[in-house]
């Protein structure tokens, strides 16, 4: 698993460049604002990682999930809640999330058994 | 708006008692499922409430959003923080979920009217 | 409930007409072949219809579900046959489907009434 | 229909002033953007108009359907021009897409009428 | 193919343990329901695997669709009936399905080999 | 990345055979209007290969989106259109859109580089 979460982020990396290696000022705005929205404010960062963690599984991509995940992780989040979570997920958008879930929990797996490391 | 939010309540009322008018187990069961997730554990019942709110405004519900929207206000979240809940969703969903933002926002207003008066 | 399933009818029946209404060839082969798909073939028309339904219903379009729901009525599905579909759509699609069982819920009972008056 | 294509106008505007009634930037700029991303550059208005109703359609969303409509008729496309759009809308999203082909055809109607009042 | 077959039942089992292991009871009563949904009732356990596929076509999900596709195998669907229904699922869910059906194509003509083989 | 996406054209041949080999006639009439749609009418071949491009973005399919990346590229759109039309897909689709912008930035890079050897 540690090697598909490491290409993941390699990947997401290299891809960002090419997206933003552009003239078009809209697609760097949308970079720029993609940030902003999760930035401390009404609700908490940490809130605004979960929402987004969730809206990522109910719409089915993983990389959008592997990148919440990651930051969920980081804001401290334990297993329990972010099971919870999934949960929430699972139930709103059905059983079509579940090949999702599946991608969560190794994701999941993984970060925190690289927590445990540091 | 105080009629349409009103009328949602309704229709929600009547439909699903329609719904659960079968024989058949398993949607009862979902139906108690679906409670049950957004049921106090790990992450409060307010937290989980508000994935309901951002995973329904992704997925372009007007029923669902109000659903979870009622639920949101009577967990004593504020216009600010809902507002924000909202940017989320719309970042990750994109100008497609503009028209049901602007659904959540009458609502939001009839919501917070009607709790000032209470 | 009648004077809604009936003005879904009316509205259906006008816009298809506004839609053929045009020189374009290919839109109309597409709902000549949209036709097509559900006769009888290695599959019965009577399981294709609940397959239409079922579609329908997970990808949330209520004047698709009242369409197919009708040509199931039609084909002599009974309410714990298409509860059962609503179940297993409800599953594969999420509660963000329950709106939609609500609709198709009213639906199948203003349907199978009409059966009984005949 | 010119009522309700009129009462979709007069919603729109209503709905957005509530939504920009708020404190949250992200969400302003978001709604900036949105007006940005469609202004001459590499490609034309008018071709990015035409990119904004197709992906409306396969979206299935009628508000922005309505509105991408609206902007396509000012920008001077024909009747032709727009059914072969919906053409290629209803072929990539399927028959789902149809009763949103139907609602479009009568926005159409309406707005081809207006323009040859005027 | 056969390969890839055989490894998403790897991943696909592996996954399922991964999610469950879990102290959310909520995910464990999903995983549950999910079984019971396509269990014998008013329709056949053979027609609700059907329509669990089509909707996992529709949605364009190929691991909910490989696993709906060995179970109809396993229920005695015939290649002509499955191409059928992703002959429905292709014109509900559009032309952004056809992918799905040739990951689809590609399943059922390993697991109709394997099927001669036994 | 040439790699990659030469794996695609043959992955795709290789399974559009697969789904041809069938009786049904209804998927050979499908594919065949899926290539008529896109024909030169009242809008050119031109642009409606850069409405499916945005379509398949906003619906979040890879495959689509490299067949009419392809395509766009033979027609001769530029890098800074593209971008553009990749730009209006971001901002009607949201962020959940970003990993299939990564993936479309490396084919664009591909296929313009491959243009720029012959």
């Amino acid at each position: 698993m540690s090697h598909e979460f490491e290409s993941f982020r390699a990947r997401r990396e290299a891809g960002n460049a090419k997206v933003l290696n552009t003239d078009n000022l809209a697609t760097k705005r949308f970079f720029a604002l993609d940030k902003q929205v999760y930035g401390p404010g009404a609700l908490s960062t940490e809130t605004k990682e979960l929402l987004g963690l969730v809206a990522s599984m109910v719409l089915r991509c993983n990389d959008c999930i592997d990148y919440h995940l990651e930051r969920c992780v980081d804001e401290g989040f334990s297993k329990a809640e972010l099971d919870e979570a999934m949960g929430v997920a699972m139930m709103v958008g059905g059983s079509i999330v579940i090949p999702h879930a599946r991608h969560a929990a190794a994701s999941i797996e993984y970060l925190l058994s690289q927590n445990d490391e540091n």
